[in-house]
């Protein structure tokens, strides 16, 4: 394993956040869909609740968000990128809001995005 | 709450990773000590295994590196930043790694960690 950083950046088990937010995603077909926006986090118990994509527009006006269960995300060191399971049509789909618009983080929502990749929600 | 950003960065529960990185953490006397490099995060199980902390050195060089437990860091919305409940001098005893300097997160040195803290470490 090569690390561009002198610190460690990827273990078997461990990943940086520097090494996710910011990089790209691929669909099933490898296509590059997208990158990694930011992640949303539980303040208590420490879990990723969603890693949010950006997706859709042309150069990064007009994507959208696109909350994903972070189980959806699989590192490809190969791609230096994740890819998802799901392709772009499936994806187009999906729940997502727009960039500047608030987006409501209630359980609802949030088991409406696991719902929707078929991953059962970590806090039921 | 105010948001700064049109996205909800904050809830009751759940914290945007742009509010966590590159935040502000102060120690339990309310000195402003340093902030949060990054995120070590489970590749599997989505946890946040530590946030690391970047403190000492002076205005940014020489700081080293500090691997805390999630569980330590308390957002206070009044200073728009972490406190933590431990002086600068607890700290300077703790476990940490030079920003140059590759860190072995292992379980032996992630159980160093939470014991230094007194957490109970989340994979046992």
């Amino acid at each position: 394993m090569i690390n561009k950083d002198p610190n460690v950046r990827e273990t078997h088990d461990l990943i940086a956040s520097d090494l996710v937010i910011g990089t790209s995603v691929y669909d099933s077909q490898g296509n590059h869909i997208g990158q990694v926006e930011k992640l949303i986090l539980e303040k208590r118990g420490g879990r990723i609740s969603y890693a949010v994509l950006s997706f859709g527009g042309f150069l990064g006006v007009g994507d959208d968000h696109y909350p994903l269960p972070w189980e959806k995300l699989d590192y490809d060191e190969s791609l230096a990128g994740f890819r998802i399971d799901t392709t772009k049509e499936q994806l187009e789909g999906a729940p997502h809001f727009a960039r500047d618009q608030e987006f409501n983080w209630d359980a609802e929502n949030g088991r409406r995005v696991y719902d929707y990749y078929e991953v059962r929600p970590y806090w039921i």
